[in-house]
């Protein structure tokens, strides 16, 4: 089993113990993973980037990851793919040669 | 090589080819993934959970996904054992007798 | 009519003109809300604070407090009694000599 | 004095008591009102519209407003005005003939 497959599996066993899929719509679980960002968001606020507190940085994209594997596997989503997909994507958005050393918007380089 | 460690590599040629490691502080990064995350909620606002357009959910979901990837990468985070680790407190926080088939917090079961 | 008011009832007639109110519930404006606010914070990723476009910033907040006026409005909420409200309770958690030249949480203090 | 310049006051001398103003750069009060909102959604996650805490929708609510005003005091941003121009702009995005009982995007009508 893949390494991605094996946490989705480990989830999904602790959500189905808790029967728990009855709420797990599509909806939520992308709410839930925006409000788990917004939590690990809140470990910087009012400070530098380098201030945050390391334990709670993983402790919250423990949850960001968990909320997007949940999300993935609810359409069987293959990751690597999408991922690989999108940096395509992303390359052609965003060609060396315009976006070297700069962070601007594809629509605006 | 590991799944995930293969898919950060990815990640990260891509962020180095365009020398914009010099953005990606753990703060930004952040920042940046809550964004995606958002934007992958306004594909289900005013809508119902199914009606989500799924290839769009697939593109956001992999940027939130590469957020989540580059800033672990950052701060060097084993994100399976984070989220293991995560598992098993949410399993203290959401004991099976008490949380089960109930969407309450745990402060409020 | 009070300025918070009548900027409400604009919005309303903008809404109504459309036959909006049947997509308006709390649960999607609160998260039209929560995807302007993203929109808003997107002006200062990759940046400094200084950087952000103005104009930019005007018209992500302006919809910000949109959605915040047709929620308070969905509630019946009276904007200025809550605010002034969350401020007394404020002024508990943050007293003066505790918070003073902090930005720690309350629970931090 | 206007209604809202009025609470503006009251939350900026409740932050120049604490000493604060150092920490309100225009990028962390976007961060704040973003986790604000988040906070205000998590009031709705795994729920129906109608099961949110009233309560606790005028407390995040409140957080919300608060930030936005304090955001505007710092562009010295005048907010009728900015709501007024963002409804003649969406206006033009979102004709009524084409708009009425439509929820899409205003690219996608």
């Amino acid at each position: 089993m893949s390494e991605l497959r094996d946490l989705q599996k480990i989830l999904i066993d602790f959500r189905d113990e808790r029967d728990w899929a009855q709420f797990h719509n599509a909806k939520d679980l992308a709410l839930a993973l925006s409000i788990e960002a917004s939590e690990l968001n809140e470990l910087f606020l009012w400070k530098k980037a380098e201030e945050a507190n390391i334990e709670k940085v993983k402790d919250e994209l423990a949850d960001v990851i968990g909320y997007a594997l949940l999300l993935a596997e609810k359409y069987d989503i293959d990751i690597r793919q999408i991922v690989v997909d999108k940096v395509k994507k992303n390359g052609e958005k965003y060609p060396v040669n315009k976006a070297k050393g700069n962070a601007k918007k594809y629509n605006e380089l």
